[in-house]
């Protein structure tokens, strides 16, 4: 809060970038999201009440159900969800499919998941050092299918540019008490059943309601599948049930 | 109204971009703006009383009636109202109609109503991120039928570039209160008839007057119309005898 | 007054735009300019006292009247007057002349009234938009015959970029009166002679002498015609001696 | 002298254009300078004391006469002189010499003394509206011979980019009460002789000395001649002799 | 922390750059991170612990080790390491990678270690002088094998744009301490296990755990290879057997 | 002192462009320099002690003296010589070569000496208009012989682009005094030894010792010619003994 | 310190321009730096401890000795050293290279040393007159040999764009001392030994040892050769040994 953050992004004196850590803060206030990889497939999973405006408090009961689309196919092979501000992420998703569509183009062949989210985060790094424009408030697990690696990937990219590959994370509001969950609770090479419970499992300790859980999944056979709300309703009851036995 | 607000479209440190909170301003203290889906239809419903300058707050008792035309017609199959600066709506509205015709000479198909909607938005957007301009001061209700689903559409773009599709939404003045109205009182696949009767029941929430009730509608027919002022005359006679008998 | 208005166009925190607003403060100062619909025919009146520069407050006795012209003429159907900036004003006269002449050029066709007065408005919306320009200090009144519609066209458009049409209106310096005088005293479809009266009579409540009276009158055959000022004196003097009767 | 002068040009609350009125103080701080329409001539007048830095106030003893040339010729059959800042008035001549060539070439005509006042006007005033640069801090008197209407012409042009014609007409230091004796003692149609005697008075009223009194005639002949300063110490004699008489 | 800050790269009355200062401050928030050059080899020792997200301060538990690539490649006979924003050293790193590709085409040769540095060096210059962008907040260390002096090198790059060339040279957190320990244990020409050796040791001066270590190593076959964990765990319990022995 | 210095050249509420007054700060602070123009010859004068950095106050015995060039060639018949900021100096110097190279090649004639001083002048005043540069903060004297007029020229332009004529005329250190003398002393029509003498004599007004004084002259053969140090020691010592028998 | 300083380069009240002074500053923060022209030969001498960055206060014990090459070449017969930042020093070396490059591509002739110093002086001139750069924050001193004069040449360049021809000259930490000493003790026509035996001698007058002295020489041959520390070693000795003796 001091004068440094007067100036577009510009060095505080304690060498932190303040336009990039107030972006962050635009990503904390998001949808809560997570990603979890498991043994063949990679589970996205996120809050359901859309966040298309702040300003509107008001429920959203009439809202478009089909259309709260928080999870953005980029390619065949790669989708992608976020936390923060959408008209930023709705950007960086095109410009990301307009590069895959160039690169199977003039490459004859399919960007790779981590290519696809080297290019956000590179576009996402150059908002954050031109003074003309404000970085993206906006933070996106980018998921595929690694045709060489024949692996499920979970990549994250930031408001910095940073980006990482993670067995499991979360981001947008809560994200710290969901990544401790998932940190006590994650296991290497689970199967398709125990991502998607693990998920909703996760995403409980957030939401108030599972009416507002949605959960996507990308398997080897490149096809980002939502799962349906009457699954997700039985997991829930199944978990609460359990919870309440112990 | 900290420091934050003196550049353009920049995080302040909660994560907020003032300048595009501001344009929300703008559109709230625009005109009533409502609009319903109805089975096969698509209702807009405005304030008549024009906004063309907030400088000028004598009566518009003179102005040509036949000119204020709060529901822009963009394609065919497509139009738009909105709430906030008039001057700025009409930009978006002249660059939509520049993109459905661009967009139906090279792919030689109609643009859905989607697409323009996501177009809108988009470049809603990039005013959010540039330092050199300001965001645009208005929200938009984009109608449209939707050829492939055999559906109307309603579709809502934001300041900050954020877009999503309703069942009813308001905008502007009293938004809150009306869209409350419509929460409680939407049913879903109302034919014309009661679509009409809702808008104008909604509307009655704030209009201090029924004479400044304009109502339009599209049908699977693609043609916008506008309601008769008589029509919504009559609509009116009946609400207040049915709330006198209440 | 607040420090919103450092910054060039932008949103302050209630969602005016500060620039618009003052800019909207040196049309208030301009010249009194009034326009009235006719049955066939539309009317501009205006002080013919100059405004060139407000640091000579001296008196114009020595200006070569035939110069003052605060009725511009822009293509040979549509003519423009304005109050505020004179240099602004001009400005935007001599863009909508060229837009006229390119528009007969490449559409072997007039434009309407109506396209010119949105080709101005157009202009004074991108003003208010882009940070490194002001916008301009001008409210123009054009007026028009519309070829298809067999109608006189009067149009305004604003420092905003809005734009609106109207049977009759006044800016600039005392409009507010001039509009309330319009307001009470209008009526539909007046001859020619009752709408150059009715102008008179207007301005009279503004201008200091009836001297500085100037009227222009456009009718179907597309002229603009200025009215003699030893008609614009006779009709003064009737309307001075019925005053004094009544 | 509020915030609002930081900026370049824009408006402040009261619709005023700061810098612009700054500008209109360095005229105002200009050498005296007027300009007088006979019946068959034009006349302009300065005060001889050159001004070419406003921080070396010590005496001009030195100077070479011959070059302080505050009338600076445009084309043939046209001339210019100005109050306020020399060197922004000779980019100004530039450009109209320029431009008068140019419209020789391309019109294969000369244009019209309106046609360059307008010229010059028109570059003010895209000074004063775009951001990065600052209004000319120079009004200039423009004259010419009017081939078409057989007349001689005098145009003003101001800071703001406003234009206008004149029968006479003073600017620069003391332009308020050169501009009154001027009202009170100006009459159409003066021939030649009593033009000069009208200048020579004028300038009395400022000029220390009638040492310091330049003056220049253009005739319907197109050439712009320098009066004999013999001439002028003659009128000068006579005037002063008359004066003492009364 | 004086008003010299707010600009971008400006001096500062004792002749400092401010932003240069504090992108150094970023850099000392890096990860810890050592080069040491040996008899034919050259080795970087980073602190393995992911600096994705400074916002993000939980565990890293759940981050994907495989994908925590300190250590850059550049071209064959080069790669490159850095404390400071991963973003930005991404940036350069892709920059140096374009340029190797066009120098090889260009001048069918390879470019020496040193070109490599300096251009990078260059770069970041550039940010420092430019008042629209910020400088790197980043310092690189590049390793390389000169072909032509067969000797290994080890350069630093700099926010200020200054790069020079090391024996041994510590950037990151703890920075000073781990160059005091380099510069009291540094042995001119130390065979390979000596500087592994060596490496261990010094960054066992500011990680937390030996977990977090990372040792690459470039030899004359230009090759860089990472140093297998168990390796140096097994160097980490001799390092703790030595003393506790001592 | 005031807010109206921050931002670059633009009008103080006075009517004065402070950038361009502080140049002429810079002026006065720079080299006492003097031109005196005689009957067949134009004679400069400056003080010798060079001025190289105003931050090395250190004297200036080790510095080449042969170097010091005060008195710039600029094309075979024209010179000029500077107070104020030496670079700055250069560089109009440079541009006015360049100019007259261009002008020998495209005209196939030899541009006069005010053609030059003008050039030189509005490329000064194009500093004091544009908001992203600060204005030249120096003086010139140009001297040169005019071909046509068989008559020697002495011509000054000034930081705000004001540009006139002089008999003679000083600037820098100390031009009030040397003014003061130049006016008391100045004889039309002068010979050659007596304007080195006007020279020398006005020139010890302001200087330390006379072994700083640089005479220059040119004539009409058009070569600048350099006065020997042992004859300007001979004047100095005639105009001593005269002023101690007096 | 105060508010001049934050826009970039603009000139101050009193004439200065603030950036270029801090620039300076940043020149007498650098590394002592003489040059001392002998009969046949130049001089140069720097401080050897490298100055790579101003925040690593540690001892450079490990930094690489063959690469602190304070004495940069530039073409055959011009080398150049200098004060300041090493990353805008080495900007100026390369754009200087490659104007030697591209004069003797268009010239067919080799530059002259001269030519090559106000080439980079005029760089640094440029650089001091635009607001969207700061200044360089170094002073160079150029070194050749003129085959034309066949003498050796030594040259200044300074933040300000200002160059000048010194027999001896000091820049950096103590250059005032240093000066004094070379103004004290330099003597013309110096022959080689002598001219090394005064760089050493005045070094010591600055550097804390005797080991952290570096000498270059240019002869007429054109090689800038260094001198060996032993030769340096033993000179130091001398002297130390003459200074007990007296």
């Amino acid at each position: 809060m001091s004068k440094y953050d007067k100036a577009l992004t510009v060095f505080a004196p304690d060498g932190n970038l303040s336009q990039v850590q107030y972006a962050f803060e635009a990503v904390e206030k998001g949808t809560s999201t997570i990603g979890i990889r498991g043994k063949d497939c990679v589970v996205l999973g996120v809050e359901k009440k859309s966040e298309v405006s702040s300003k509107n408090k008001s429920k959203y009961k009439l809202q478009d159900p089909r259309t709260i689309k928080k999870i953005l196919p980029i390619d065949e092979h790669v989708s992608l969800t976020f936390a923060g501000l959408q008209a930023d992420a709705r950007i960086l998703a095109n410009r990301a499919r307009l590069e895959c569509q160039s690169y199977r183009y003039n490459m004859e062949d399919v960007p790779t998941v981590d290519y696809i989210a080297k290019f956000i985060a590179r576009i996402q790094q150059k908002y954050t050092q031109r003074n003309s424009v404000r970085p993206f408030g906006v933070s996106c697990l980018v998921i595929g299918y690694d045709e060489e690696e024949k692996a499920p990937r979970l990549l994250l990219t930031e408001p910095s540019g940073a980006h990482s590959s993670w067995k499991a994370h979360a981001i947008g509001r809560n994200s710290k008490s969901l990544k401790t969950y998932l940190e006590n609770n994650y296991e290497a090479d689970l199967d398709e059943d125990k991502v998607i419970r693990l998920a909703v499992e996760t995403l409980l300790e957030s939401v108030e309601s599972e009416k507002h859980i949605e959960i996507a999944i990308m398997r080897g056979d490149h096809k980002t599948d939502k799962i349906d709300s009457e699954v997700i309703d039985r997991i829930v009851e199944e978990i609460k049930k359990e919870r309440e036995e112990n």
